[in-house]
Order: structure tokens, then sequence, then C-alpha cells
């Protein structure tokens, strides 16, 4: 890697590290509070770290079944690339680091935030927020030194053969399995994390606001304790491995995209591989300087608490776009104001996609308040309304990603229809735009759970009224951020697996010289061999035309996984939540000292229930997700894959917005009516809104965004399986 | 014409017509019950005649803009044919005839059925079927009927060029074009009528039921009669155009694509083209035999009685299987025992479907059982479950479409993929297959409102418990038929679309023929404007491949449209019911008299509060319906049409499914537990299940049924507007 603009890369991923760590230990230095604080603080960490335990462990054991499996399919048979054991390992394994330091970052910034809310709200906002910066500078600064890494590795190790054009689409499609490994952990972190967490949120719920009558945090409460890891094993460690995959994915889209679409001219293929990766490490080092702008003055509204927020993340924005041009200009990209226009189009549409999930879930705009007002007609007419909401909502973001994806090719392939190969490196260039705030994006997400258990601790450990006031202004915020930040991913999922099924073709492609396509009809192979041949002779040779009936057949399979993996996620979150209420109803009939707060609860035991409910409940899901592509593959071919992939992707997209954004608005409308409107708490319009949120629970935060998991993870397994699929299958 | 086969068409379409009349005259002589039965029967008929008026008003004025467009289009531009216009109004006015004929004898049964049950249980059974039948064989008759004109017009009207080959595909081509008006009129009677049942049905038990505790079909409600009315619109009307257009769509498509598939010789061409009509023809007769084999004996169980049905319905399947084989041998189409396989194929993935749907909605089955079991939870933990086996529902149908797709593909294709046109045509012989017993069950879907309003009868005449007992048998045996027709209708649905989307293609090769092409460049035009282009050079030509950017983003769009369609119509419904609440409460408020039981309620004004309001709420879905293929054909071009239908038809699917065996499964658990399981009526368990079964009216009565027509819609607007999209699209 002989450019210079390759470097910028290491450096951000270094300073990303670096300015991260910094944040953690000035947050350790940060008062912890009083004995109480400190006590609650140690057993939410302890229940995450037993909860990450746990998931480690089984995550150990499919790790080695599957690098084993790998090691013997590529090794063995010579199906796959013999570096997938190598990278899978290392794509799982750093996920879950950045997972596990976010983790112990978040859990530890709690308490520090409720003690520094006793005084100061600037002050607590500088602590959740830079805490929550921890993981979003930790995943970027990981990922992107991964990839740094990998690269050089493979462009050091790999035979230089004579076609160095060929040569970079094989590196590039060896560093891209990279992804199998991040795919595979972010399916433990978050399906089962989301079963985890409304597991526990629904079972503490049911049991002690329905059945006792405990308010909320009570500590009282067995479940409650189990309650608080989940908002951090789901929005930290969920979103955090969610989008760790994203990034990688998309960067590693883009280098395989660029690689294949310059192929002949080994100078401009360098230039288009090295660009996505320089484009991430600008983002990194602007996303750094976004985080040092959010700060805020004592006694701000939430209007100037979502100001402070909004600087930060839009700074960073803007100065991307005005940077790039000039980086991508001096790296001498072809067509560079066309390269340009893809990151500027997929920066826009994630804005557009969070500003439109923002509109739908607030109880600021109209749909949510619709929905409040519906629950004045009770349960069916609130519940109603709340589906009918999130089916609308799937039009602005659809539209917007559709629009940002033809903009980009259009842009990238210079207008000309027949640049396919061009076109696409755009749309993967795009993903690689919308994702290069995410330092500072996932800030935001993670300090929501931060904010909310600071809250939690705050009313466990009995704080006064104004520290409440405090720890809610900053809860709220979190709550808006989540809302934008679920968008945003489910966004940058949708565009990421575009780019992963347009680099499935180059990895076939690849496969196929690599194996000498021997069981290749003559005629087309001379076509298929030859890297000079370009994307659409590969699609014409497998008849990925939509009239092929193992296309048809396909697309229509994706779409019902899509919906299979959505019911069987539904369904997982009411069945773990059983086994919580039954746990918490034991604790309180065999002591009845816990309900008089005399005797403390067993707090572990319902971590631990949660945490095996969510392992055992996602093993079906997982397995389909990825036995899909796998089977689809071998009975209809490569058509068939990119079909299952393609249905399955548009489902999967306009499934999890609908449900992600139907969830949202009804916990919002609940929130609206308990600020005193429709009658207040306690009407018949709260019962019905508290029905909605609950039925809302594992639309948001378990389904939905396990289908931004299950869209990538089915590309990626495509593409780890392409070896397969070429050389057998029976249609 | 000249095939012999052919003529088993116009046989059979008169034959079932004769019968049709025959039960017709047979019913109206029946006793018609006491003068109490004759005055609320006459309530219904009239609201349905009401309803009726005013939707063929809003119709003629919809169709007299439509026709008028399609001139100016056709005759002035010379973008479609110039047969469009009157193919239109006739394909319009025949499924109108057919839901006129319908309801007219739905109604007027309902009360003689009633009047049966006071004595004996199957006399009752033979009236209510027997007049479900005169749809069947009406829908059927009428359809068959049409086509077998329009072919034989269209042969001898269109000029006889020098290609006969070219000139069928024209011929069919044309005909396809009937079925737009099918459509369009479906639109109205499926959507509208959907909207108007369950805003009376919601409407009715929220003040009756719910607030003013009288129980159901209680005199005194004014929405009442609407109520049952809106079985009448929903389950007949809507239900048979439905159908209709299905039936109709799939023999044009199969006699489309036959033509395409063996354009180079005319003497296989004309009998591929014949096949689908013949097959269709023999599927009316031998429905006719298994209409006269549903009878019974007094004191039937629910076993016998559905045994009864499945007598029928069973027999005319097995001797459709049966004798297809001779007379595909006997006509002498190319590769008989591969069509042959083709139709069979189509029966099976029929039967299959309907079965899965049985399964997901039955009481008698556990997932059903699991909804029931789950309200114990409380309205939250009872919508969880339902949405969740609504969504795992899924599977099984797709599966068994999918599956019977390619096994029609592979055998009519010869097991030869290189054969796509004969493939496809085996796709919608495939359709042709399962409709093929349409006659008869479409009998026993009709039956099941007739048997619902004959209780609604027998309980607002104050008749005996033991006539009520005869009316509930018939009743539930109707909702199992009920259940797995929608089911049934969802699947055809599907294949249809299928159909329709591959002979899309065809219009638009016939199209370019037809405008020379001039707007394309050379090189190209060789391909395209030669008859002996296959379908894979159009395919080719127009990049219909997985990859082109136009196809990636119209998928998705195709998706987004399917689920904002169906949050339109959940909204719809919401809204109508609504006015519909506000009705009651106002009759009630004005005139005291009315729940004292001294003075009659306002009926008529509550069906024409549901009857507006179905007509106001069906205009932005049926906007979007139409327009989405005219925007994506002038945006993205004819590549972008296709992904958008494709897109469309498996989420739309999937969707329909879900949300059809979700409601079914809801109403279902609610019936299980009122009949005396989990704590029976007015337990916590029931109060629960109330809840589920209102979320899941508009679910399974207005959008999953709505969403058979969007997608059938689509592809036939495509079809229509095929000349504009092929001579004007941006990209």
């Amino acid at each position: 890697m002989n450019e210079i603009a390759f470097w910028i890369a290491p450096v951000a991923a270094l300073s990303a590290l670096v300015v991260a760590t910094r944040f953690f230990r000035e947050m350790l230095a940060e008062d912890q509070g009083n004995a109480r604080m400190r006590e609650i603080g140690d057993h939410v960490r302890h229940g995450a770290m037993a909860y990450l335990r746990q998931q480690y462990r089984l995550m150990l054991l499919v790790f080695a079944l599957l690098t084993a499996l790998f090691a013997l399919l590529s090794h063995g048979f010579g199906l796959q690339s013999t570096w997938l054991p190598a990278t899978f390992v290392c794509g799982g394994l750093f996920s879950a680091l950045a997972g596990y330091i976010g983790m112990q970052t978040a859990t530890r910034a709690a308490t520090r935030t409720a003690a520094a809310a006793r005084t100061s709200l600037p002050q607590a906002l500088r602590i959740a927020f830079r805490s929550g910066a921890v993981m979003g500078l930790v995943v970027v600064g990981l990922g992107l030194g991964n990839i740094v890494v990998w690269f050089a590795l493979a462009d050091w190790l790999l035979p230089a053969g004579e076609d160095t054009g060929v040569r970079m689409v094989l590196v590039t499609t060896t560093v891209l399995t990279f992804g199998m490994g991040a795919s595979m952990q972010a399916l433990f972190a978050r399906v089962g994390g989301g079963i985890f967490t409304k597991a526990a949120d629904v079972g503490a719920d049911l049991v002690g606001k329905v059945e006792s009558g405990i308010p909320e945090d009570d500590p009282r409460n067995p479940a409650v304790i189990a309650d608080n890891v989940g908002d951090n094993v789901g929005d930290v460690a969920g979103m955090g491995a969610d989008l760790f995959e994203s990034y990688c994915g998309s960067i590693l889209a883009a280098c395989a995209l660029g690689a294949a679409a310059y192929v002949g001219d080994p100078t401009l293929q360098i230039k288009a591989v090295v660009a996505p990766i320089a484009i991430a490490g600008l983002g990194v080092l602007l996303s750094i300087l976004g985080v040092f702008l959010v700060r805020t003055r004592e006694g701000a509204d939430q209007r100037a608490l979502l100001g402070a927020l909004s600087r930060g993340v839009n700074t960073a924005a803007a100065l991307i776009i005005v940077a790039s041009a000039p980086l991508l200009w001096a790296l001498g990209v072809a067509n560079p104001w066309g390269i340009w226009g893809a990151v500027v189009s997929g920066l826009l549409t994630g804005i557009v996609v969070g500003r439109a999930t923002e509109y739908y879930t607030s109880p600021s705009y109209a749909p949510t308040l619709h929905i409040a007002n519906q629950a004045e007609g009770g349960p069916a007419t609130a519940i109603i309304a709340g589906i009918g909401v999130g089916m609308l909502s799937t039009a602005v973001p659809i539209l917007a990603v559709g629009a940002g994806t033809l903009v980009a090719f259009l842009c990238a392939s210079g207008f000309d229809p027949g640049a396919l190969n061009q076109g696409l490196y755009g749309v993967a260039i795009a993903a690689v735009g919308m994702l290069s705030t995410l330092g500072i994006t996932l800030a935001s997400d993670a300090y929501g759970p931060i904010a909310d258990n600071a809250g939690g601790n705050a009313e466990m450990s009995g704080l006064g009224p104004e520290v409440r006031a405090r720890t809610d202004a900053l809860d709220a915020l979190g709550n808006t951020t989540a809302a934008t930040g679920k968008g945003f991913a489910i966004g940058s999922a949708a565009l990421t697996a575009l780019a992963l099924i347009a680099s499935y073709v180059e990895v076939v492609r690849i496969e196929l010289i690599r194996t000498g396509v021997a069981s290749l009809e003559l005629g087309h192979e001379v076509v298929v061999a030859t890297a000079g041949a370009t994307l659409a002779d590969f699609m014409d040779y497998f008849d990925v035309t939509l009239l092929n009936p193992a296309v048809l057949v396909a697309v229509l399979l994706g779409a019902m996984v899509a919906f299979v993996f959505s019911g069987l996620t539904v369904q997982a979150v009411g069945r773990a939540a059983g086994l919580m209420v039954e746990e918490v109803r034991r604790q309180f009939r065999t002591d009845p000292g816990i309900l008089a707060g005399t005797s403390e609860p067993d707090y572990e035991r319902c971590v631990a229930i949660s945490t095996l409910g969510a392992q055992r409940e996602m093993l079906v899901p997982a397995l389909i997700a990825v036995s899909a592509p796998v089977a689809v593959s071998l009975l209809l071919g490569v058509a068939g894959v990119i079909g299952l992939l393609v249905g399955g992707l548009s489902s999967g997209f306009v499934l999890a917005v609908f449900l992600s954004n139907s969830g949202g608005a009804w916990d919002n409308a609940k929130k609206h009516i308990e600020a005193g409107h429709h009658g207040g708490k306690n009407s018949r319009a709260h019962r019905a809104s508290v029905i909605g949120d609950t039925v809302g629970d594992p639309f948001k935060d378990t389904s939905g965004p396990s289908l931004n998991i299950l869209v990538k993870l089915m590309s990626v397994v495509a593409i780890v399986m392409a070896g397969v699929s070429t050389s057998h299958s029976l249609l």
C-alpha cells in the first residue's frame, strides 16, 4: 500500500484508541457517589460481566466449531480461501473486544453520571457522553485498525502473480472474509442481547409494576438489575456489534468492488481500493473533533441539550463533506467528483433516515400523537394505530435509501449505465460515507443507556428530586438519540447489505478463476475465466435475471425468511420473559422479606435466567440465518443466492423499519400520556398505551434490530460459502 | 379457434350459468320464515343493495374517466392496444355483474337458511351451500364465457398478417387487457368491501357490546344490519371479485405465455393457447359435479359437515388430475406430460396452502391454542403471540408456492433450463390448475357469510335455541372454510401475479414489434424486433439482472408499497369505524326508545356511513396501487417495473399470509376461550382475546385480502401501460 492517503487510516485508528483510553481514564477518576450508589453500580456491572462471560463461552464453542469447519473446507477441500479461519476468528475477536470495552465503560460511567448529576448537569452530560464516545471510538478504531493490518498482511503475503489487477481482487476478497467473524459475533450480541434485554424488561414490569404494584427501578424487584444490565447489553454491546459489522462490511465491500471496477488499470485500481479506507480514516479524525464539541451549560433545557449533541454530529458530517473532496482529488481516484458525490449521497441518506425515524417516533409530531389519541379507545385501537403508523413510516427511509443508491450509482458510474462495476463501487462508497461519522453517532447511541442507568441508580439510591430531574433530562435526550440511532443502524445495514450482495458476485468470479472453472461448459468458460470479463458477463452466465424461476422463488424465500426470523425472535422474548416472571414470583413467595425491604433479592439469579433464556432462544433464528444461504446455494445456485439476498434485504429492511418505528412510537405515546395528556397516568388511555408499549418492546428492541444482522449475515455467509455454491448446485 | 378442446369452455361456461340459475330459482322457492325473519332479511338485502348502488356509482365515474384516458392513449397517441377501452369496460362489467348476482343470492338465501334450520340441518346446509354455489358458478361461468367470446372476436377481427406466430401473440396479449377491468373492479369490491365490513363490525362491537352491554346481533344496535351487510360485502362480493380477477388473469396469462413459448410453430402454438382454456372448462364441469355431491344427514356433527364439503371439493380436484391427462393428450400439446405435471403441481400447491392456513388458524391445533394460552397473561402477550404465530405461518405457504412454481417450471420446460418461455408457460398453467376447481371452492367461501347471516337472522328473530344450535354448527363450518378460502385466495393471487409478471415481458415485446422499436439503438434493434428473439434476449436488452441498480431499488420500492398500502388500509378501518361509533352513540342519545326496544333504530344511516367511509378511505390506497407501476416505469424503465412487481409480490404475498393468519388465529383463540377454556367468557383471558380479535379484524378482512389485489393490479397496470413505459423512461 504505497498510497500516502492509506496512512490516514492507521493514524486515525490509533488516535481513536488513544482518545478512547483518555476518556476512559478520565471517567474512572470521577466521583462514584455514596456507598449505596457504588453497591448498585457494582450489581449492574457484575451482572453485565456475568452475561458477557456466558455469551463469550457459547461464542467460543460456536467459533471453535466453525473455525474447524472452515479449516476443513479451505485447507482440506480447497473450497474456500485458506485465510478464512484466521480472518474469521479475528473478526469475531475484535468485535467482542469492542463490546467488552464498551460495557466496562458504560456500566462504570452510569454511577459516576448519577454522582455528577447531584451537583451539575453539564458535568453529568460530559461524563455520560464521553463514556459513550469510548464505545464509538473503540468500534471505529478497532474496526479500521484491523482492516489496515489485514490489508497490509494480505498485500505482503499473497503471491504476486503476473496480473496485478486480478491479484488485488484476490487481496480484497480475501480480507472481505474478515466480515464473517464480525457478523457472527453481531448475531450473538444483537439477537441474544435483544432477547435478554426485553425478557428482563417485560419480566420485571409484569410482576413488579403490574402484580406487586412497586414502581419502576425499585430495588426490591429481583429483576431490576437484570433490566438495567439489559439496557447495556442491548443498546451498548448489541448496537456496537451491529455497527462494527456494518462499518467493516461497508469498507471491505467497497475495497472489493473498487478492485473489481478498475481491474484493467492497476494504478487506478489501488487508488479505488484505498479511497474507502482513507475516507473512513478522515471520518474517524473528524468524529473525534465532533466529540470534543459536545458540551453545554448548567440549567440547559431539552432543546439546548439536543443542540449540544447535534452540534458535534453535524459538524463532523459537514466537515467530511468538505474535506473528502480534496482528499479524493489528492489521492487521484478515477472520477473524483463522482466518488465524492457518492460519499455525500450516503451521508445525506443517513441524515434523512434518522430524521424520518425521529418524526415517526417522537411525541412532538403527528404520528405518535395520533397513537396517544387512539389509546383513548382502548388497547385495540392503540395497537391498530401503532401498526398503521409503523407501516406508513417505511415510505421515507426506503425512498431515501433508494434515491441515495441511485444517485451514488449514477455519480460513480459517470452516468454511464454500462459502467455497472463502477456504479456498484459507488453504492458501497455511499455506505462508507454514511458510516464515516460512526465514531460520534455511536457515541450518542451508547450515551443513552448510560443516562438511563444513571437515572435507575439515582432512583434506587434514593437521591433527591433535583437529581432525578437532571438524570431525567439526560434520559429523555437519550431516547431521542436512540430513535435516530436505530434508524441510522437500519439504513446503514441496508446499504452495507447491498454492497455485500454486489461483492458476492466478485467473490464468485475470483472463485471461478481460482478453481480454473473446471465444471463450466465450453464457450462460457472463456468469458468467466478472464479477468477482463465484465460483471454483466457474469450475471448473464449465471442467468441472474428476474424471470429465472430460481431467482423468483429465491426472492420469495428471502422475504419469508425475514418474517419467520422476526416471528421466532418475537416469540423468544415471550418465552424468556415467562421464565423471568416465574423466578420473580418464586423469590417473592419464598422470602417475604424482599417485598418488605428487609432482605435483598437474588439479582444474579435473574441475570442468569435472562442470559440462559437468551442463549437458548437465539439458537433457531441463528441457524436459519446461517443455513438459508447455504441451502439455497446448494439447491438453486448462484442466481438463487442473489435472489435470496435481495428478497431478504428488501423485506427485511422494510420490516425492520416497521417494527422499530411502531415500537418507538408506542413507547413515546405512552410517555406523552404519562406527561399528563389524555388523562395522564392510570387513565384508560394510559393503560391502553402501556399495552401498546409492551407489544412494541420486542418489536423495537429485539426483532427490528435483529433483522439488521439477518440481512448482513446472510450476505456474508453467501460470500464465505461462495466456493461451495459454485462447485455444487442442483439447478 | 379450430381445436375441438376449445369448445369444452363455452359448453362449461353455459352449463355453469344454467346450474346457477337453477340453484337460484330453487332457493327462491324455499320458505322465508315468519314476518320478523323476512323483515330482517329485507333490511340486510336493502342495505347490501344500497352499498352496491353507491359502489357502482363511484365505479362508473372511475371507469368513465379511465376509459376516456385509455381511448386517448390508444386511439389518439397509439401507445396502447386500440381494444383496451372495450376490454377494460367489459372486464369491469362482468366482474360487477357476478358480484351483484352473488349478493342478490346470498342475502335472500340467509333468511331461507334460517327458516330451514327450524326443522332440518341437512336442508339448511343444502340451501346455504347451493346458494354459495350460485356465486362460484357465476364467477367461473361469466369469466370463462367472456374469455371465450373475446378470443373468438380477436381471432376473427385482428388482421391476419404473414407471420401467424406473432399474430397469435398479438391476439393473446390483446385479450389480456380484459384483466384490467376485472382488476379495477376487484379493487373497489375487495378494498372498499374490506373497509366497509370491518368499520361496521368494529363500530357495532365497540358501542354495542362494550359500551352498552347488549349482545352481538341484537336488533337494538343500529349498526347490526350494517355488520350483517358487511359479511356479504366482504366475503361474497369482495372474495368473488378477487377470485374472478385471479381466474381470468391466470387463464389469460397462460394463453399469452403459451403463444410466446411456441411462437415458431403455429400448430403447437394454437394448442398451447387452447390448453389453459380447455383445462378451465374441464374444471368448471367437474366443479358442478362436486357441488351436487355436497349433502349430509340430520344430526350430523361438525366432522360430518366438514366431510360433506370436503367430499365435493376433493372429488372435483381428484377428477381434474385424472381427466386433464387424456384431455392434454387428445389436444396434442407439445410435452403433454410436462403440462399435466404443471396442472397437478398447481392443484397440490393450492391444497397445501389451504391446509397450512387451517393448521395455523384452527383451534384444533397448537398455534391458536398457544395464543389462547398466552391470553391469560393479558392483551399484550396475546397480541405478541398472535403476531409471532402469523409470522411463522408464512413458512409453509411460501415454501409450497415456491416448490409448486419450480416443479411446474421444470415439468413444462422438459427440465431444460434454456426453455425459459416454456417453463414460464408452465407456471401460468399451474395457476390455472390451482384455480380450476374455483367453481366449488368459491361456493364453500360464499357459503360462510350465508350461514353467518342465517345465524344473525335467527338471533334477531328470537328463534329457539335448537335453531341457533343448527345455525351455529353451519356457521362454525363456515369459519373453517373461510380460513382455507383465504389461504387459497392468497396462494392463487401469488401464482397469478407471477404469471402476469411473466406475460408483462411478452406485452413489452409485442409493443416493441408493433411500434417498430423506433427509439432503440442500432445493434440491439435486430434482436428485439424479431419474433424469433428469445425471452432471454429481451431480458438482456432491458438489463433485468438483479444487480442493475434500477432493479434493486425497484424491488425495495415494491416491498415498501406493500407495507404502505397495508398501513393505509389498517388506518382506514380505524377512521371509518370511528364514524360508525359516533353515529351509533348519536342514535342512542337522541332516541332512548332504541335501547328500550320500543322504537326501531335507523339501520340505513349506518349502512350509508360505512359505505361512504369505505369509498373515501380506499381512494389513497387505490391511487398508490395504480400510480406506482406507472411512476416506476417512467423513472426506471422496463427493468424497474419488473423489479417493482417482484418486490411487491414477494413482500405483499408474505405480508398477506402473516396478516390473514394472525387475524384468523386471534379470532379462533377467542372462540376457543368462549367455548369455556382458560376461564371462559368474561375471564381475564377472554377480555385479552377480544382485544386480539379486534386488532385482527382489519388484518384478516381488510389489509390481508387487499394485498391480493395490490400484487395483481400492479402487474395488470404495468401490462396496460407497457406502451407508455417502453417509449418514455428516464434511466
